[in-house]
């Protein structure tokens, strides 16, 4: 790595450390990757005066450049915040142990039995933005799945995303481990995102964080398989057979409670027959809650409504803005959501179990929910702890990312001197 | 499909017909599916001298075009063989029905109830040489998981693969399932294989059969996933602890069942203390069954064995021969292996629980066995029923790849009214 100016050889480098460590760490015993991040969470909250004035050089760096506020808060630690990546790194070293794992078993009438075993998938590379915590998360998380990592952050997060990684790679180092199983970018040079996407000897899977130029750039240059997600574009249907209590509820909570989260919901669709009832209702209380709805003709006369334009179905606002739309029933909420959704989640509000069914089977987001806010798209909510992300592609994981699905399996066929006839 | 000057356009269209097609699969129902695959095999059955005399055209280019015998027998086809694609078409309506089946659910405190439900992966591009039974297997497997196919066989089956498709298509329409469901491309023209590998907005994978010229060519030349194997390096290590008995079963077994399949062995690596008893019995043993043994320096004074050279390590024969070395032990055999391997299948012979842990923990093939003959690596002998091939990479599919395989998962979120706070 001493040779900063030749960025390819520096990142061929990095991934040779990489896979070595990666054949490693595939038998690593379960409680040595428990002992490496309950250490390194010990190191960030010993350092976490050098970690905040690191911050404090990169939040400068940052105003600067002339980050958002929005952008400059992501960035910004704290003690409260460490507190928060400590607590992560101590969760994901409670969690049990994807890698071992018999998935499924059975026999065979030839004498083999047959098992299906959870393995590591090798080494992901991480792209993210600017938040510094991604640094423990990912790493954290790569690890315990038996994963080697190579982080590349920001720019921005440089100086105190370094200093997490020192943290990281002192648990390591506590606990017998590799110090290349989590390495990171030591560069701000681009060209070193552009090897990692290519770089398909060492690289296994790419996991981009961040905003949409972000992960479109990944998606669209990568000849590394990518987990990813590029949009929330996210739909409600609420049906005819809709509970007004539990709509009024959940339409409220899945666009209103964080707006800027990928399961934050975007697009109202309503049953025609609910017109003047209960979607006027939701609608009256979305404007009361400061929402902006974007309203299609069919509801643009209701009072404090913007009209829709074109650009508003299919559009991920982040925002107190949701789109409204009044579709004939659940075939008409289908056709929409194939037409303009991005396969992430989607919601049906109903107490009809066909119409249900119907939205199940004829739509294929990721995730699909019934009489649920979809603001619980969240690996957390799911039960997995924590998530480097959420992918709506088909292949392998889908979903929220955790350990588990940062893993791949094997097949042990056990005989007894079993010859085929 | 007029303009078969413009390949591009052409696949394009046909592409968009799949999608669409897999759309309607996607919730097909089970009985209907069914239906096709059992009115598919009636239709090869009814047309077998129809479809005899097609082979028999494309025998004839064959042995013009210099095809070897090899070549020729995959090529032919009787009425023998055509008994066995019905045989294969009937076995594959009779198994279960992957999509919509719950792979695992559990509650969360906060009232939801979450489901991860099987379905299609999309939309599976085939590419494939001479066999033209491949065109009933692979469209079968794929249609059962719900997935639409594109067909590509080799110019050599064109006449036999495309009754064939007539018949699958036929089978579809009799169950009313869209007849773009199978589709096969209707051209020798090798740009139509270029453009299956880039088309990334219509294939979701590419699974080739045939040849390493052909398999490698797609995993270098693809943008779209691919499930594969190069080839089938095949190793086996017999441990001081090794079963005589069982070792010379399985070891002539393993090397001379079929030469010709990816699941035969190509390398012998016995341990050290072995070399005068039973390494040499098993050397012995294969050079009495005809098999030619390249045998490193330590083994080489064994008779009838032939020197080894370095081209002999990590060599598929495909045939009567086999490699074989010396190792000091199990962490030997395994270092060997990582070198030398694969990934796609490798056997340790022993009765020591320790050495088969370390071989089953630090080696990562795709399939690996304890004192079971290699010839087992097949989705039959799993008890998947029909396989489209063997995969030996990491992502999504690994092993053997059946109906299962075939398909992906979503998330199925229910709520009564759940909130998130």
């Amino acid at each position: 790595m001493k040779d900063m100016e030749n960025i390819p050889a520096m990142m061929a480098e990095i991934g040779a450390r990489a896979r070595a460590a990666a054949t490693e760490l595939a038998f690593a015993p379960s409680d040595a990757k428990t002992r490496a991040l309950n250490a390194a969470a010990d190191a960030v909250w010993a350092r976490r005066e050098e970690i905040i004035a690191a911050n404090a050089r990169d939040m400068a760096f940052g105003r600067d450049k002339g980050l958002s506020p929005a952008m400059l808060d992501r960035l910004m630690l704290d003690e409260t915040r460490i507190q928060g990546i400590v607590a992560g790194l101590r969760a994901v070293a409670a969690q049990n142990d994807p890698v071992g794992e018999v998935i499924t078993e059975w026999d065979m009438d030839s004498g083999l039995h047959i098992k299906r075993v959870r393995t590591p998938l090798g080494v992901i590379g991480v792209i993210y933005e600017s938040r510094p915590n991604v640094t423990a998360d990912a790493g954290a998380l790569c690890l315990k799945a038996g994963n080697a990592v190579i982080l590349r952050g920001g720019s921005e997060s440089f100086h105190s995303s370094g200093l997490i990684h020192e943290c990281l790679q002192a648990g390591l180092r506590a606990a017998g481990l590799p110090e290349d199983a989590i390495q990171r970018v030591p560069t701000r040079d681009r060209e070193a995102v552009a090897e990692m996407l290519r770089m398909t000897d060492f690289i296994d899977v790419i996991v981009p964080r961040g905003g949409k130029g972000l992960v479109g750039l990944v998606q669209r240059e990568a000849r590394v398989p990518v987990f990813a997600h590029l949009e929330g574009i996210v739909h409600i249907y609420v049906d005819k057979a809709a509970d007004p209590e539990k709509a009024m509820k959940v339409v409220l909570n899945a666009k209103t409670r964080r707006t800027g989260i990928c399961g934050a919901a975007e697009c109202l669709l309503i049953h025609r027959d609910l017109a003047a009832g209960l979607g006027a209702d939701l609608i009256a209380a979305l404007v009361a809650a400061g929402v902006t709805v974007h309203a299609d003709a069919a509801l643009a006369r209701l009072p404090g409504t913007v009209p829709a334009t074109d650009d508003d179905w299919g559009r991920e606002y982040l925002d107190m803005d949701i789109a409204a739309k009044l579709v004939d029933d659940v075939d008409g909420a289908i056709a929409h959501i194939r037409r303009y959704g991005s396969n992430h989640t989607d919601a049906i509000l109903t107490e009809d179990d066909a119409a249900a069914e119907r939205f199940f089977t004829r739509l294929d987001s990721a995730i699909l929910m019934r009489n649920a806010s979809t603001q619980f798209a969240d690996g957390g909510e799911f039960g997995m702890g924590a998530e480097i992300g959420i992918a709506t592609g088909k292949m392998h994981a889908r979903g929220p990312v955790g350990a588990e699905q940062l893993t791949s399996f094997k097949y042990i066929v056990l005989g007894d001197g079993a010859v085929r006839g």
